[in-house]
Parts: structure tokens; C-alpha cells; sequence
């Protein structure tokens, strides 16, 4: 992720704080309440410059988004791509480190969380940070209902081996491997900004449905 | 599998009657006789024409092995390739259906199953007769120890994306998964027949370990 300097990124992330969530601990368990209604929350952990985000919302009225990112400057841009496609009211963006998943929802409060070309830590030592490292997948089971599910895309192989082993040994059923995503006809695939840089440079996208028992 | 015609197939099997074995059901608990040791014993199923499994008995004389096929024209060349790496003592070919398994073998009595580009069987209406269907996952687990384990390796996509799917909701555990293994820096990799040939085409090799439960 290249990163501006923004200096002025706090200040716009708090000018368009009905998008942007600087203090997502403060919505714990009020998420419905904010978005105004009961329907299921995915989240992206990991979001990027939000342009999978944004469009998974633009498309789905029906399901409720939240993009969590934790560098102020790179949530900015995913703001300005939420404004550019009209602000979908059933969209937010946290500020704010996974680490504290548990800050931040409920238990049982999200339906489904995607992870999508998470940072891949190659070194054996920086196992820990890895998003798919079984203290995250206590994470993710601690704020989703029993059977909730991870879906992980990325062209990193090693990441993707280690996930697949790391995700099952951690108890999770496999629902749905993809070993090359854009070979498949997949008809509602929406690509994020690696997928399109990686995908044209001709790496193959591995992809994977898992759920928890 | 390419098949010339041999009409003296069956002749040429029971002259090497101490390699080939046309009917395993009466050695069914009997192996460790049959090596006259009480070595693990690993075993092949649909061992084509045999590069892998005599190779692994030439490099291995600890481990005793055991290819299974069931075209009596595939077993002679396996028996050829046997014979022309000097015949190892510790090695057998089965001239048999992998649907009779549990006929060959006592429960325990194999310590590891290999499956080496498994005929993939695309259409879903022929999903059982992949080697990886849940009913060859019984199969395998009635012959061996609790904890016993499949080594998989195909370059064929689709069957490799069902198998971790498939293994995985048996309540396998993964131990080790590759999706280019010939990129990897692996060092004692004996190549079959099949990835030769395709290797060669430059297709990804995938490769996995599963563990039962
Ligand atoms: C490689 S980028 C991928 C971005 C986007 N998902 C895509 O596919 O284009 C990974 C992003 O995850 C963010 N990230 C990594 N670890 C995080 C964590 N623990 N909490 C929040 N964001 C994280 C990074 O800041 C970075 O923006
Ligand atoms: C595609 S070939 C691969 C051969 C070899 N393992 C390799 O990698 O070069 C599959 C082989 O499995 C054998 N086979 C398939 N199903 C079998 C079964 N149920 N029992 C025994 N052999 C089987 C076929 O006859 C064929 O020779």
C-alpha cells in the first residue's frame, strides 16, 4: 500500500463521520442501530482503498458492509470511493486495528467475514500477524453466530497453503475451494484493487469458502 | 493409460508371481509374511505403470510397498519397471480393484495411502468414482491405524479442489498442502509417470497430506 501523506486525513475521516468510524468500540453491539435496520453484517478485514467494499454494498442493499482498516490515510481513500459510488447507506468504514475485533462487535453481531489479499507475512517468525493465524480465527468466531463463515481471496500462494492448513486444523469445513478464480465462471465475483493488479499480471486467484463448526 | 493389446498379460503376471499379485485377498493379514518383516507398509492406489511406487521401493528399503491397478496391461509394465530397477524385495503390485480394499487388507495393516493423478472423473454424476469420494475415504481408513494418511498429488484442478473439500468434511486434518510443489524446494520428490508429462507442459503440480482423525 503506497501511502500520500495526508495531513489533513483525520480531519476528513471526522467530516464524514456517517461513513467513517473512528471509534468503533462506541457501536459494539448497536451496529442495527446504526444502520437502521436487522440485516446480516459482513465485514472486509483488511479493506484497502475500499473498492470491494463499496461495490459489494452498491450491489447487495439487502446486506449490511463495514470495510475495517487501520491506516488513517488508506481508510481515506476508501471513503472517497464510498462518496464516489453515492455513499450506499448500508456501507462504514472503521478505523481501527482486527486485533480488536472484539472491541468493536458482539458476539454473533457479523454474519460473514471476507478477507481479501491480506498482508501474506512470509517470514515463519511474523506467523502471529498473519490474518488467518488461529488467534484471528478466535477472532472472527468471537463475533459471528455459530456457522459463520470466512471467505478468503488471494494470488498468494504460501498465504493460501498456510490458510488452508492453518483453517482446518483450527476445526473449519471447507465449502468451496477455487484454484484459479478467473478461470472459473463465476458470474458475481467483484474484484478488489490487488485482485486487479495481480490478476493482470496473469496470477491465478485462489479462493475459498470456510465455516466455522 | 494408453493400452497395447498383451494377450500373455496374465501369463507374464503369474511367471512374476513374487512381484505380482492377482489375488490379494488371500494375503489379507498376511503381508508382514509375505516381506517377512514387519515394516510399514505403503501403499498406491492406481499405480499406472509403476515409476513412482518402485522407485520409492528402491530409495526406501525401510518402508515396504504395495502399487494396486487394475488393468492386468498396466501391471505388466509396472512388473517391466519393477523388474528393471532389480526387483526390490520390499515391493508388491496388486493386479486389483481399489473398490476391494478392505478384502486386501486388515484393518491397521497399512500405514500410508498414496494417490497419484487419480483419474478425475469431471462430470458430477461420476463424483464416486473418484478415488477421493468419501466412500474410498472409508476405504482407506479401514485399513489403516488411527491417524493414518493420504498423500495426494495431481496437477488436475478441478479433482484437487474437490479433494481438500471433500477430505476436509470426512474430518481430515490437512498437514500440508502445495499448489506448485515443483516450485518448491522439495528434495526427495520421486515423479510419476503422469507428472512427467505434465510437468512438462509447465501445469502446476498440487500436492497435499491428510491426516484421519
Ligand atoms: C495487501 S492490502 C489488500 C487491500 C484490499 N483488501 C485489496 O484486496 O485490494 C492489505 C490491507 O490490510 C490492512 N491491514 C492489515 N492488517 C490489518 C489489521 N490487523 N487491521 C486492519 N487492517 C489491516 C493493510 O493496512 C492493507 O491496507
Ligand atoms: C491417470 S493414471 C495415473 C497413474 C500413475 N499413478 C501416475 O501418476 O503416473 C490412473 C491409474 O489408476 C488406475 N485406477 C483407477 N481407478 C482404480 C481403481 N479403482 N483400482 C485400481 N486402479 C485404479 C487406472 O487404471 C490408471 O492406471
Amino acid at each position: 500500500m503506497r501511502l500520500r501523506h495526508k495531513p489533513w486525513a483525520l480531519d476528513y475521516l471526522q467530516e464524514n463521520d456517517h461513513i467513517a468510524k473512528l471509534q468503533p468500540e462506541q457501536l459494539k453491539g448497536k451496529w442495527a442501530e446504526e444502520f437502521g435496520n436487522d440485516r446480516p453484517i459482513h465485514i472486509e478485514v483488511g479493506t484497502g482503498k475500499g473498492q470491494f467494499i463499496a461495490n459489494m454494498a452498491k450491489n447487495n442493499p439487502d446486506i449490511n458492509y463495514i470495510g475495517i482498516e487501520h491506516f488513517d490515510n488508506v481508510v481515506v481513500s476508501a471513503v472517497e470511493k464510498a462518496i464516489e459510488l453515492g455513499a450506499p447507506s448500508n456501507l462504514r468504514l472503521i478505523r481501527g486495528n482486527a486485533e480488536k475485533l472484539e472491541e468493536m462487535f458482539d458476539k454473533g453481531e457479523v454474519a460473514l467475514v471476507y478477507l481479501n489479499f491480506s498482508d501474506p507475512w512470509p517470514k515463519a517468525r511474523h506467523e502471529k500477524r498473519r490474518l488467518t493465524f488461529k488467534t484471528f480465527l478466535t477472532r472472527y468466531r468471537n463475533v459471528m453466530p455459530q456457522g459463520g463463515e470466512i471467505h478468503f481471496k488471494t494470488d498468494n500462494r504460501g498465504l493460501f497453503e498456510y490458510s488452508l492448513v492453518s483453517m482446518t486444523n483450527y476445526g473449519m469445513q471447507l465449502l468451496d475451494v477455487s484454484l484459479d478464480l478467473h478461470a472459473d465462471d463465476v458470474l458475481d465475483n467483484v474484484m478488489t484493487e490487488y485482485e486487479e493488479k495481480f490478476s493482470a499480471k496473469g496470477h491465478p486467484i485462489y479462493r475459498l469458502e470456510a465455516k466455522y463448526q
